[in-house]
């Protein structure tokens, strides 16, 4: 496959480190900025383009891989017939590509991904086509990246995005809340490094609802009052130990 | 070492599980359920007791792992005279011990510790003492359980406890919120594993705070938006979303 990246950010970065390691040939890399564009098309073996106007029309697929609110930018520049477009969003509808091509579709990867890593994670996607054949020429195109390949309509990669930002967003958030909290009170956060590592994956093992410890899923008044007397220079910390900790002791099922 | 292990849950089953292995002698374990203290007893080798009264005197360190609440129940029915007396909580004061030795202290496991385990995961212990030659001596102990060993008072344990709240107790919530979510919405929740290992391990090399992604911390309101509107059938996880949302786009320190 000849392929475009439009985009020069972390996903872009990333997909395009994936896609090359795979056996593709990119054979260009759009980028508003010009550095960023040649460094990105550099190390990807590919050539730099700066407008929109100049992308190749010669390519297989065009992948998309800049912020949500970019894409429209993108599409209403670009026409590449018939060719596949795809951009790589979890919260966007796939529609919004129709402008570009009569092919067109989705490629999204299911992992938070950031330029500076070194070891390439797992990285499950999720594809979608706007008809059965450009589907299944990306599910087998996706299957030469990844072990983890699916399909999910626009609704289904919604609710996986959902899904992603409780299990990945927000407990990123509580582990830099607790980073914080241990740096002001002058305690060490990589001692707690064995217990976010078990915490993550044990679930892999055993469904989480059933793994709940802490003073909360015990009802355990004494130790609350006791993180809540030192939280009290916290307010905010507070608001979420009493918010997370009301939730887990009501036991609540999401509905 | 000769050592009593007090207690039969999972504190107790785990830790029993490492002295063994650590080449020490477990001597008795005492429960107050029979079939639970004689379970526990056969597979760390040592004899069951199921009064605190036919505990006996001549072990070098007893180890107290029960529940908070239970911890001083215990202590009231046992008087070891200057042998070596611990508990393994994070939110309790070695000085409840007082009554039952004069050398009293704290062996404190930070890990969520579930009999169901089968490889033991690395175990920090926090270690404290009534003077300096009981700390010295639980600190050689701890060295030979784990690699990872620390002093920590009784207020410096308890703010330790705080921030396994946050980064294990809460984070597991949300795993567990996340699952129910993808099974009512018929995704698949293993799809997620690979983002929540990555998240999880990725703060070992860089601050959680840098590594921040998603909508709220982008202020994408318009993604946020299509989040909140599925959200609406699940009023719990909405205002989970929200509290924790706000919390990630002020960008709050915890102060």
């Amino acid at each position: 496959m000849n392929i475009v990246i439009i985009g020069t950010g972390n996903v872009a970065t990333i997909t395009g480190r994936l896609i090359l390691q795979s056996g593709h040939d990119i054979i260009e890399v759009y980028g508003r900025n010009e550095t960023a564009a040649l460094a990105l098309a550099q190390s990807l073996e590919a050539n730099a383009v700066t407008h929109t106007k100049a992308i190749t029309k010669e390519a297989d697929l065009y992948i998309i891989a800049v912020s949500d609110d970019a894409i429209k930018k993108i599409v209403s520049g670009l026409f590449v017939k018939d060719k596949i477009i795809v951009h790589t969003s979890g919260a966007v509808s796939k529609e919004v590509l129709k402008e570009a091509s009569i092919n067109y579709g989705v490629l999204y990867p299911l992992q938070s991904l950031r330029k500076e890593m070194i070891h390439l994670p797992v990285i499950p996607l999720f594809i979608d086509g706007s008809d059965d054949e450009v589907k299944s020429t990306l599910l087998s195109f996706a299957s030469t990246l990844s072990n983890i390949v699916q399909e999910a309509n626009d609704l289904q990669r919604l609710k996986l995005h959902i899904a992603a930002v409780f299990s990945s967003n927000f407990t990123n958030h509580l582990y830099a809340l607790t980073e914080t909290f241990c740096k002001h009170e002058q305690i060490d956060f990589k001692a707690l490094y064995p217990l976010i590592s078990e915490t993550a994956e044990r679930l892999k093992q055993y469904s989480p609802a059933q793994m709940q410890t802490g003073p909360a899923i015990r009802e355990d008044r004494s130790t609350i009052e006791k993180h809540l007397e030192i939280l009290n220079a916290y307010p905010h910390l507070k608001n979420i130990y009493t918010t997370l900790s009301e939730n887990i002791r009501s036991n609540a099922e999401p509905t």
